[in-house]
């Protein structure tokens, strides 16, 4: 399985349009294992386990969707002081399977916490009792299909058999790959910064595809660190980085009912714990879990089904910054922009008619538009230098930026997108069969 | 010409999901003429006239965007009592082409004019001097190209010498198919009904295609009618019907800057004119209006930019008429949804994560979802008589109705949009080259 995994990341490392992969390492107070249930019938890892031994503080962002799935709906409810575990499962979403998936939950949940406790009295020199409510649940799948816990739940010794005191690159790529759907690419991303004197670890990784906004649909992110930080100070820089990084991807406007991006610290770092926002030794923490977050979040979008370009929309000099949010997502979220992407085709005209129909009250005789770095309209009129067929040549690369210019504020929005491709709609309209 | 078009309707009639045309006759009071500036290059029609020899009473809606076109800039300003012409030239939407796009509607408006002006000398008992603001124009195509001002301007003899008293079936074929860009169906729908004892004609044509949301993007519409009734009254209707037809249908979430319907009135059947909304005698008309909008609204909708199916989503009893619509439109706008349909796969949990997204609050154990008269969810349980294999024979249809029964209220919403294939990535990858 190493093997394979090796092979992977050598075949894969270049397709990526974000470039090589960032390869994780132990991380104090985490241990890892992934096996199959079988779920998709090949025998791919469909279930990933992490395991605080000490406990970790834990904050979390979920779905915004008025249909939420029995695992969020769970997790909901606990308000456990330390996280002790985090089961994901793919295939299945857990979500309109009505009481008997939540009592799915309640089964896993239970079995889970007998067996890490057994564990405990076997590993630690001061086991703890660990309780169902101590144990969170990620979901990804399909919809409505019922929730096959007895599968999951004869898994589980598998899953506790392997986890291991030290991770290494192979167990965080078989993670990041055990949670994927119809994802192309895992995602892994991580920083290293001091809080104090103290070297610090942020390793992410993440799973994305269809369905990615707003609010981080069908995306599903966790974050890992081994700093002292409190559960409140975790939420609230988990709150603020949500909105830049994983709130300012879309892949197809759709939006999922098992939504999760999640940071759990094991404080095994041993700096001293931070228990207020405005602490200054978290500012690098800070900047590092945003490059984190952006860095997932960007890898989600490049992954968007079927894409073949990663496309940056910033909006700039607005009058609010919900102003520039709602012009770069229009433009961000338009077929008919994505798909003159998809074909190379500078079509700028499909940027107006996305920038009107945002209801943002602008001036067009203030209007400007770039792609890359040439201008294309410059205060309403055609730029100057505007000329095609450098552009079309442009619209040739990977990556794709267009800056929207309103020129009649100061406040700005980005947001990151891919291109609409046939190979999307393969994807989505086989995906069940 | 005239056998083309026969041909073309030989051939055409059963292809489209919303069955055969109806056939439009003579309307009294106005003239249609068509003819091709060779835009597309191909010399296909791309221009067409229509003229009321005695004026006619008008009420036009317009697009939403806040990007708007120099022509519909134009008609904005145009408040004379009787309109004359309406002028629509397809390939080039006149939008963001600046000052000298909004000029060349001056000089188009000038030329026609004058030229009509000499017409009625020779025409008519009454002569009538024509002003360039008794005439509108509507334009469709790419935005952002130079308005080919001259080429258009060089047809209007040919237009005019064009003009015949008496209309059939053809020239309404050719004024319909005129107006098309990238349809591949022509779309024309009538109604007659009587206002007193007088026989009442109403006629319409549209065109539609990609960005067909909301509120009527890149199409246009044009209602003829012979009745006499006042424009503050055919505002009132008009805006009334728009609401559940043209601003009901939805293609790919997209909007354009040119959108306009429009309907005139020539007042030949010589009812006794309607100036009063209250009027009983107008319940009929209002009926076959709405009858006539929706018609054109379907078939826009059923010829969507690579359409395979027309899907009809109906949300019912909630407690709103605008939470029935998000529902809807988040139904009809998601892409996932919309590719599910095209691979004919009942995945309902879908629809699901669409009416999650819609943001309106709801109780899931009261929800019902069908397709056709399949049950699939009864009040949040999985339906005992749910047969995947009878939903995916339904779904094989070319018409697939979903109905969403929140149970709360007593508020409906339908909206139409089609479904989403690799026909569309295909048209709107390649549409400028």
């Amino acid at each position: 399985m190493v093997i394979n995994i090796n092979n992977f990341l050598n075949s894969r490392k270049n397709d990526s349009i974000m470039g090589y992969f960032q390869d994780l390492d132990h991380l104090d107070g985490l241990s890892i294992s992934t096996t199959t249930a079988n779920l998709y019938g090949n025998h791919r890892d469909d279930l990933v386990l992490f395991y605080f031994y000490k406990g970790a503080n834990h904050a979390s962002v979920y779905t915004q969707s008025k249909l939420i799935s029995e695992n969020i709906k769970w997790n909901l409810n606990i308000n456990t002081k330390k996280i002790k575990a985090l089961l994901v499962n793919t295939r299945n979403a857990n979500a309109f399977t009505g009481k008997k998936g939540f009592k799915g939950i309640k089964i896993l949940a239970d079995e889970l916490s007998n067996m890490l406790t057994e564990k405990q009295e076997e590993d630690e020199e001061k086991p703890e009792k660990i309780k169902s409510t101590d144990i969170l649940f990620a979901s990804t799948g399909t919809i409505g299909e019922t929730f096959p816990t007895e599968k999951i739940n004869a898994c589980i010794p598998d899953l506790i058999k392997k986890l291991k005191y030290k991770q290494n690159k192979y167990i965080w790529m078989k993670a990041a790959m055990g949670i994927l759907t119809t994802d192309l690419q895992p995602k892994l991303a991580m920083e290293e910064c001091n809080i104090g004197n103290k070297p610090i670890k942020i390793y992410g990784i993440a799973k994305g595809s269809g369905m990615i906004f707003p609010n981080m649909a069908t995306t599903l992110g966790f974050v890992f660190t081994d700093a002292a930080i409190s559960a409140g100070v975790l939420k609230y820089l988990l709150k603020k980085n949500i909105k830049t990084t994983f709130n300012a991807i879309s892949c197809d406007g759709d939006t999922s009912t098992n939504d999760m991006v999640s940071i759990f610290a094991t404080g095994e770092a041993n700096n001293s714990q931070i228990n207020n926002v405005n602490d200054s030794k978290l500012e690098k923490f800070n900047n590092c879990l945003h490059a984190v977050l952006l860095n997932l979040a960007k890898r989600v979008a490049a992954d968007g089904e079927g894409a073949s370009k990663f496309v940056t929309v910033n909006t700039i000099n607005c009058k609010t910054e919900e102003d520039a949010k709602k012009i770069s997502f229009s433009i961000a979220n338009s077929t008919l922009v994505k798909t003159a992407i998809a074909g190379e085709d500078p079509n700028w005209g499909r940027i107006i008619m996305a920038i009107g129909k945002a209801n943002v009250k602008l001036m067009s005789n203030r209007l400007s538009i770039k792609f890359g770095s040439f201008s294309i309209l410059e205060k309403g009129q055609l730029s100057n230098s505007y000329n095609e067929v450098d552009v079309a040549n442009y619209m040739k690369d990977k990556k794709i930026d267009i800056t929207v210019d309103l020129n009649i504020g100061k406040k700005n929005f980005t947001a990151y997108t891919m291109d609409l491709t046939k190979k999307y709609i393969e994807i989505n309209t086989d995906y069940r069969s």
